[in-house]
């Protein structure tokens, strides 16, 4: 596996290399960005990750610093599951001055997780365009686990014309149903044992939906309680539209159940779709 | 020349052409526009023109239902340039629906131009990206008349990381120094006599900094004063440095002269570099 950090040393990495399908990480991989690496192959020629903790999509109250920094475990899980070019630029490179010109994402960007991380989408869709224009894929993968990233990469792609396909791939699950995250490296043994309520919560919502419940917000208000009486503090259990993140007309178009949720200090966020 | 409005044609008719150089404009050409596609010819082995009225750098109550389409004549200018695509979109082609996602560039857009026309170098700077990921250019150039445009694009370029050098064209004067424009057209005669003046008063500004005036702000005073006495309407006149069109430290950094003016209901601009 090559690494590069240069973005000029990328470029003519990736000269001639055929249809060329991108994954971009924030490292500490889990078995979730495997899959996606793993499925990346279908899709082209050439694979090329990237792995940058991106400064702009954080808070000045997040967990930026100590986001964890795994680099030489990620790039020996990445070679091993056949990635052919890593991209690990530097703050330096990236950003070799400050970000004046960004991605401004429409409202949507301040509902959900924008409505409790300000400025977050603006900062992920302004670093994916630029690391799409590092790299000039012809396929993307994003983990649907991040639900509204993909929906907002999916359509600034598509609003600006980027000749890139972006493709979702499945959540990765530990088996009691927890969504990998780095994030979960974070939790206490007694958290991590009751992390799975999250997703055991959505799955209900799913099946009381499935069995005819239309009082969506009635769902969500009684998740939000579950979690919150179990010890958890609940930033939103949403029912939304899959298309658009829009509140649902009714329960017949293709609805997502979304959800995020701070256990201790750590922020684990969740969604399936109907 | 190949003519395509849809992106999907003309992404076809591109493939394996060498060098692409790419002009973009919103039509009515002029002596200024067929010389910036003379000049692309010698940044690569094929010629790009776009002819597209952008709604987006159009502010409400400015002329974008008014603004010269020309397309014939413009066509037949661009083959005699030897042009070899044109991308001529129609509003469909390029927003099929509406434009959500769009760059914003950061303060220097609300000042000089920016402050005049709220909102037009965010439309600027969105469609040429667009434009941008449409045509996929190694060069692109643009006219220094829009002397600021040429500043947006240009930083928006390196900070977006676009692989496109970003080449800056000279202005095309008519014989007694008028800046050409595809608003010169809105000119009456009387007007079009007066219009002169305007770029008089730049070289006016430039002879005394090299005859070592310091005072730049007495001369944009004096320069917005003597036309407004002759009946013109001044948005301003300002001597600015070139890099950033921040206000001078010195006379010592590379300066331009840029003024936007009223003759009647027409808008000029023009500027000079020092």
């Amino acid at each position: 596996m090559q690494i590069h950090s240069a973005i000029a040393d990328l470029r003519a990495a990736l000269k001639n290399r055929g249809r060329i399908v991108f994954v971009p990480t924030m490292g500490n991989l889990h078995a979730g960005h495997i899959s996606l690496m793993e499925q990346a192959r279908a899709h082209g020629d050439t694979v090329v990750a990237s792995i940058f903790v991106n400064r702009l999509q954080f808070g000045p109250n997040e967990d930026f610093d100590k986001y964890p920094r795994t680099f030489q475990a990620d790039c020996d899980k990445l070679a091993a599951a056949g990635v052919d070019v890593l991209f690990a630029p530097t703050e330096a490179d990236l950003y070799p001055e400050p970000q004046e010109y960004v991605v401004e994402p429409p409202a949507i960007q301040n509902v959900l997780d924008g409505e409790f991380r300000p400025g977050h989408f603006r900062g992920v869709a302004t670093v994916v365009l630029k690391l799409f224009n590092c790299v000039q894929p012809d396929a993307a993968l994003f983990g649907k686990k991040d639900y509204q990233q993909l929906m907002v990469i999916r359509n600034m792609t598509r609003q600006l014309a980027l000749p890139i396909a972006i493709i979702g791939g499945e959540t990765v699950r530990a088996a009691d149903g927890l969504a990998l995250s780095s994030r979960n490296g974070y939790l206490s043994d007694a958290e991590r044992a009751e992390a799975p309520r999250l997703y055991r919560l959505l799955n209900e919502i799913r099946a009381a939906i499935r069995a005819g419940e239309t009082d969506t917000v009635k769902l969500e208000k009684w998740a939000t309680a579950e979690l919150d009486s179990a010890g958890w503090k609940t930033d939103y259990v949403a029912v939304r539209q899959q298309s658009d993140l829009a509140m649902p007309k009714g329960v017949d178009a293709p609805l997502v159940v979304l959800a995020a949720s701070r256990l201790g200090t750590t922020r684990l966020i969740d969604n399936i779709e109907i």
